[in-house]
């Protein structure tokens, strides 16, 4: 691959929350290979929705699995999160440069972000200190053309490279399947579910819900990534994990009473 | 309970991470109970450290129980994320006015609220737009005297009650055990887990890896809440749902090529 910012001595991690199995891991493995040496280490299984899990009442177990002819993976027991953790501390020989995680299916932006595992793996590596990017494609299907996530998550490699990343802050990058149209600088929409849950009674006449609803945006910001991704743009939106509300804070006093 | 504030029409919802079952959950209901009507919507289990994990891919079942003589309670098969929205788009005959979460069994100080269900449950209240409050304890033991995060919950309830919150603003109460030395405004410390996996090997001849580590405080400043913490006062840090790095975001273009 004929890329000026490639370098065989540079480890790149890729992790995901669909799991070791799923395409999108495939296809940001295939970017990150564009870069340096690639080490995937992801859930054994579907973990979306699980946000900033750990795993601390049960044992992790890690098994090593052929992805393709050319790529190998380590399978983990436990949440995205789990996965940067155990690479970080016993699974890597050598430390990452960079931490991948994605191509999700499904977008994690506005409110999404927070409920994301894609993102958690992520936010859990900048942590870490690593500089470390997140990667999803608002297209939910298997099949889905990733070529325009590819093309952001390259983006945002290549910048990550040339700029570095200030400690603290994670990118979380979006893109629409198919073609990116363009990747704009975003904030996170504020936005929330409206949240409609599906009452049903089983066989044996015990009753049960599932969880449905639809995203309601409550800003109309062109700067905001579910607008921009609405229009049909790929965003790219930094995002921190200290959460203290400084505004409100400088407000109080130090003490309450 | 002669309170000036209390209101036989104020719905206080209180949920938790540790399960319906935890002390904690008995003694922050006592609090709201000084308030207000108290329902209890709380997970049917243990469930630390499952950051905002939301259940999507199974049916959530709810349960009645009888708490104490006094207080009944409904226990949900999910996360403390679950709870909240279950309750407040099914099981609340009334919605809540002011949603409580704890008191954790160990505190969610520091980097160690990302990991927190107990917090989650607050911050999902204030995304669905109610005043909230998680609270939480530095002793893990069940028998631990509570009073301490009690009084310092009875005061983040009076201080909402008499000045609301701003939109999209949740408080992190936090306090050692005992009594308490006094309540202080704080700000999230940057800190991180130093992880070391204890690996091991089954009675099968398979490895494992138990998660262990120390959490590792990265700044000295005294307003910040791992520190207060440490010099023995109880903390109140407000925190937002807003993840945005806005200061890096506002150095950037609008386009990355």
């Amino acid at each position: 691959m004929s890329n000026s910012l490639y370098d065989a001595e540079r480890r790149i991690l890729v992790c995901n929350d669909d799991g070791i199995f799923a395409p999108g891991i495939r296809a940001l493995a295939e970017v990150a290979a564009e870069f340096g040496q690639v080490d995937i280490i992801a859930p054994d299984r579907q973990q979306s929705a699980v946000g900033h899990a750990i795993t601390v009442s049960d044992p992790l177990r890690v098994t090593s699995f052929q992805i393709n002819s050319r790529m190998e993976g380590q399978a983990v027991n436990g949440t995205p999160a789990d996965c940067v953790k155990l690479g970080h501390d016993k699974l890597m020989q050598k430390k990452p440069d960079l931490v991948l995680s994605g191509i999700n299916h499904g977008s994690n932006a506005g409110i999404n972000i927070i409920y994301s595992g894609t993102v958690s793996a992520a936010t859990e590596a900048t942590i870490l200190g690593y500089p470390a990017i997140a990667v999803s494609c608002m297209e939910f299907s298997e099949s889905a053309d990733l070529s325009g996530a590819q093309e952001a998550a390259r983006r945002a490699v290549r910048y990550v490279l040339q700029n570095g990343l200030p400690a603290g802050v994670t990118l979380n990058v979006n893109a629409p399947g198919g073609p990116l149209k363009g990747l704009r600088w975003a904030k996170q929409a504020n936005s929330r579910y409206v949240e409609e849950f599906e009452g049903r009674v089983d066989p044996h006449n015990k009753p049960y819900f599932w969880i449905t609803g639809r995203l309601e945006i409550l800003d109309k910001g062109e700067d905001l990534d579910l607008n921009l991704l609405k229009k049909g743009f790929g965003t790219i939106t930094p995002i921190q994990y200290d959460l203290t509300a400084h505004s409100f804070y400088g407000k109080q006093g130090s003490e309450l009473e």
